[in-house]
């Protein structure tokens, strides 16, 4: 059994990013310049966005915070990514999500530049994705992707199994598991909500990527032998033994599939740190395709 | 067993649009108005070209035909799709494809402007189906989800295999059988060449839908009793003994595999004719979109 190490590849893709940013500096050029647009400061948004904005400093991106208020209405945000959509200086920006609820979030996400949407989520850049065209792939499925790419986990022609279909993950990785090319050339079955004998699915995957939020909600006895496992579920689970009053898990019942599985992804420190890792790798695209 | 009779489901929809087109005359406003671009006149784009024409006239829509020669350079034709984006009295047009080797298609399809795009075949089109936003959806797939509302073929809960990945049905299908609502709530597996085990796949779906081009593929013993069958194949089989030289037939076994079907789409006569229907009911939506 292999752990998918997401801190670590994490770390080596920030590390290559690190000596690109390097290269452009040494040529006298403009280095890559991430913005995050901030609107109130409720849940675990600030957190995020904190920790997408150090992870710019370590690799040496110029890095924006935009901060608005809570009441922000929607003429104002949307103002804002007019400005950001014009400002030559940014080549790539984030609507951190959720909204505040006098906002509508499909309104502002389509008026995001395509050619700056890092996360991937207008769907002018989600068509091009379905479309097998070049374009940004939304950060957790582009950092499964590459978890998947960088330990040459076979794909092509296995059955892989999606438990979830929501647009930011379920969604897209069905797409792209099936797309042609590596990773990819997979037979994909989405499955959801609505999914009947879930069990006699999962127990005939070779690959299963899950992404529901039920914490340990795939066990031993739902997978074959040897099956790959890609965890996206991380779900806070109080406990009053444990020094923060919770702790963090996935949908995978860790400790037992992974006695079965050939590759699995820990969480944390699978899928997780990817993401952020995937974000800056976007950016760095927005500021090449830009510049052309 | 029943027949998904696309032939009067087709002619119904067709009667449908020509009540919605004489109120619009009553009324004394703007006829929809479809455009067709035909670059050439090879294989049988002609032939298609011109059943769309008279579909047009059969509903009361306006038509318009452009052909262009078959040494059209790209320039030549982005500036005439340019003139039809901005055309007020044009509502929606389609460049039939194939086009000819010195014409990139996909900076073509990039150009015609999503709003009159009836094909469905833009990427901002296709994303927005794909994040369930309001939109195009192409033709076939639409005809397809029209065939099962009509004939009120329970999805939900139900396993839906596809055979085939193309941009304009497989990958469609199998986003809009996935997603939330009806049509749609299946569990979907999408399968294709690097599939292994095709059989195993097939022999559990509820419903299968396929889009392969290989006759009669489906047999039998590749089906459980009671599944659905829509069959999107059509292919010229050469016979000597017909009097065209050929005859017509889909992916499917027919006359094996309707004895153990619930429904089931003949070839010809089945998802075939619900394709132009739909094509005139994206008309009539980018009217009404339009007009707004």
């Amino acid at each position: 059994m292999t752990i998918l190490d997401g801190k670590k590849i994490s770390n080596d893709i920030k590390n290559e990013i690190t000596e690109e940013v390097n290269k452009i500096k040494e040529r006298g050029e403009k280095v890559p310049h991430l913005a995050a647009v901030i609107v109130g400061n409720g849940g675990a948004s600030l957190t995020y966005v904190g920790s997408k904005v150090r992870a710019c400093e370590r690799v040496g991106f110029k890095s924006t915070m935009v901060r608005m208020s809570n009441t922000t209405s929607e003429v104002e945000l949307l103002d804002k990514i007019e400005e950001l959509n014009n400002n030559d200086e940014i080549d790539g920006f984030i609507v951190q999500l959720p909204l505040p609820p006098q906002i509508d979030t499909q309104k502002v996400l389509m008026a995001v530049d395509p050619n700056k949407d890092v996360d991937g989520f207008h769907p002018m850049n989600f068509g091009k994705m379905a479309l097998d065209m070049s374009t940004f792939i939304p950060a957790t499925p582009f950092g499964i992707l590459e978890l998947l790419d960088r330990y040459q986990v076979e794909t092509d022609g296995k059955h892989t199994v999606i438990i979830g279909r929501s647009h930011i993950v379920g969604r897209p990785m069905s797409i792209l598991m099936g797309r042609k090319g590596f990773p990819g050339n997979s037979t994909v079955t989405l499955t959801h909500s609505h999914t009947k004998n879930i069990t006699q699915i999962t127990s005939q995957a070779d690959i299963i990527i899950s992404a529901l939020g039920v914490p340990k909600f795939l066990k031993a006895e739902m997978v074959k032998d040897d099956v790959v496992i890609i965890d996206v579920g991380i779900t806070r689970v109080p406990d009053e033994t444990k020094e923060k009053g919770y702790y963090i898990t996935g949908d995978v019942d860790f400790e037992n599939v992974s006695k079965k599985a050939s590759y699995i992804t820990p969480v944390p420190g699978g899928v997780g740190p990817m993401t952020i890792a995937m974000l800056l790798k976007n950016t760095l695209l927005a500021r090449e395709r830009n510049s052309l």
